[in-house]
């Protein structure tokens, strides 16, 4: 943003009061955008999260705020089902909407009363996957969970020698990303213990969340032609938060030689909030290497990125058994990681995906990887938690965890707080186990 | 089909006579799909081939054969610029279009006239990739490539215990899938000998082509809903060829602990013919286990399936030089070999990719992965041909080769070959070779 953006200003207030207080994830410092419908029947749309509503964005448009407020911006991308359109605007685009919505939220708009009837109850509204996503790409960005589950794989070498060369990543299944509170069913598959050589067939007995962000990504490349890092995130609209679910037992026996498949592709959760690169401005940190790291080959390296590549952002799971729901028992926050700990930052990851001419298409969605911290208590995941399934948690209700039970119900969660800026948060991502089906056909 | 079908009778003529030479890849028995648009300027449309022409679809339907042949049949579907809605449509909608295709293109038929100038010279038109490629999976099912790229790779260990369990697989990347005959540029990236622990920012070194098949998913599944293995071929449309190009120094240094990621998505290349499933039922082999191989689990495993669920397809790779371009000489066959030969089959393929849940939508795309025969010379990459680089192969204008060079051009051919039926074969998927861009930015 320009020297003279005050979208973050910490003293700027919404005329929604929710927006104002203290610990809400969207004041109107974030406007995080979505793809919802108000209620059962209604058709779907953009929204902005503001406090405890959201915006309907072609409501907003209708009414002519937005062209009050951005003359000239074309609003045709902002009246889609999907945000597609907007996503291929580029980032001049996404600005300039960024300050309109901010003035006409802002304490003081005249457009309050129009706008406060373009208001939906986000507890009504149904989600869905916000753009269609035509490639999705999981990253490996975590350096501790890298060690910590190599770890378990490979106790002789559990950081392979290329992790501080290059951002490894898998290709992932877009068939299968789901909407947040969309439940997960235990899959079947092949099961194997570590050494063995012959699986059995059953339910997964070892099934795990990982706590993951992703991105966005809004104008793509041509194929063939690479995206520099110095350009890199003008090309991600913003990030969401991301659950890898993993059935470790069908992984750890199907992955080698060709990476995570089965094990991976039943369901992958992602938040209905993007909370856009903007926004995320007065949280960015700077990108850090040991003093015996290998340096960036020259195509991963840049001032800017040094300087503040990185994202401050706090990322929590929560876990909630069925026996805790009826209890009237509260999810319990099994641990807490920063996004900044990466090893690789974000636009590392678009500079190194299109590096060999790999095309990107608006709305594929680039995913970090379990993010996990320095400490074991900061695992991401329950295999690095439990350390492998060998050591369990303890649940409010009196039960152990070493993988997810049917019905727990894991929630992510993730916010930046920092001192001179308003706190802004991404919502939840929320799924709940259901028992497997009882024999596959 | 059912038994009165009689569109294999291999006595059965076209009136177009380029269809009835014997050499012909696309007679009357085996009316496979694309989509074309007839010239620089025309608009996309599905055709047919049929002997040296391409029926226009869309014409057939407007001229009123269609519906005469195969009345109420929807032919929206057929008017399409792409194949997905006839995709989503099923098998039982696929045969009466089949049945209805043949008999109007076969001689004597009253419809002869009007098709007639319904007919494109496919060297003037243009070809795209028929589907919307949602997801694209890349298998592992010849044995023989695995055995003997293991080999390079862990000469203690060249096949994994997993291998003959389950059919190995990677998700691939869509949004880089080529039409036949777009050029490919060879990728920069991260370099590393096998063992080393530093690589280098080159280009490749080690460019490569992989011979697959590719079958294209029609109606999908449900998340969480497997499409059992006798179901399985219900769901697939029809197969054409696919070279997985390959940056062997970029997927050494990259492809542990998550698979294979830039030295493959640079680019796939697919053929433009699709050649149904139905055209391929003469050509059905017994799906054959060793005595030592272990039975398949039940969910890979049905009668049906072992009575007939290989395909004897035989396929060849071709190559040619710029040297031997230049010099008019025609390209030299480096291998061929059958698909039959591999270890796990089609139905095994949608079978497996589903039973954890995962949903398959209309126009995935599964590939084989490379196609390699039990002999050296039946391998379906140069990896393998000379392996690992290690044996050059000698090329016409004099020069030798170990992996690709600037200016070559592969191509893939298939076809099907039986007593009692007729030749039907796959037309080609080609590409060639562009030198590395200058320097990525």
């Amino acid at each position: 943003m320009s020297p003279l953006d005050t979208t973050h200003d910490p003293a700027r207030r919404s005329w929604l009061e929710s927006a104002n207080a203290a610990n809400a994830d969207f004041p109107v410092q974030n406007l995080p955008f979505a793809v919802y419908a108000p209620d059962r029947a209604g058709d779907w749309r953009i929204g902005v999260a503001i406090g405890d509503r959201i915006l309907d964005l072609r409501a907003a448009v209708h009414c002519g705020a937005i062209g009050a407020a951005a003359p000239g911006l074309d609003t045709a991308p902002l009246c889609a089902d999907s945000l597609d359109p907007l996503l291929a605007c580029g980032h001049a685009a996404w600005r300039r909407l960024r300050l309109a919505l901010c003035g006409l939220l802002s304490a003081g708009s005249a457009w309050q009363p129009r706008l406060g009837t373009a208001l939906h109850d986000p507890a009504l509204a149904r989600f869905r996957v916000p753009a269609r996503v035509g490639d999705y790409t999981d990253f490996f960005t975590s350096i501790h969970h890298a060690a910590r589950v190599g770890e378990l794989l490979r106790p002789e070498q559990p950081l392979l020698p290329n992790y501080k060369w290059l951002p490894i990543a898998y290709h992932g299944r877009a068939s299968s990303i789901l909407i947040s509170g969309t439940p997960v069913v235990r899959p079947w598959g092949q099961l194997a213990a570590r050494g063995a050589t012959e699986p059995r067939f059953a339910p997964s007995a070892r099934l795990d969340y990982e706590l993951e962000l992703a991105a966005f990504i809004g104008p793509g490349n041509a194929l063939g032609s690479p995206i520099g890092i110095g350009q890199a995130e003008e090309h991600v609209f913003g990030l969401c938060l991301l659950n890898d679910w993993s059935a470790r037992d069908i992984q750890a026996w199907e992955y080698q030689p060709l990476g995570p498949f089965l094990g991976k592709s039943f369901g992958t959760s992602v938040s209905p909030w993007v909370v856009t690169l903007d926004a995320l401005q007065p949280f960015r940190s700077p990108w850090l290497r040991a003093p015996d790291d290998p340096a960036p080959l020259p195509y991963l390296d840049d001032p800017t990125v040094r300087r503040g590549g990185a994202l401050d952002i706090t990322l929590a799971v929560q876990l909630r058994s069925a026996a805790m729901r009826a209890a009237g028992l509260a999810a319990v926050t099994v641990s807490t990681s920063n996004a900044r700990d990466a090893y690789w930052c974000l636009a590392q990851l678009v500079a190194h995906h299109t590096v060999a001419g790999c095309n990107l298409r608006a709305g594929d969605l680039l995913a970090t990887g379990t993010q996990s911290g320095p400490l074991r208590e900061q695992s991401g995941c329950l295999l690095e938690l439990t350390q492998g399934g060998s050591k369990a948690l303890a649940l409010p209700d009196g039960s152990q965890r070493r993988f997810l039970e049917d019905g727990d119900e894991v929630t992510l969660r993730a916010w930046c707080e920092r001192g001179g800026a308003r706190r802004i948060g991404f919502g939840d991502c929320t799924g709940t186990v259901l028992p497997a089906i009882d024999t596959p056909r």
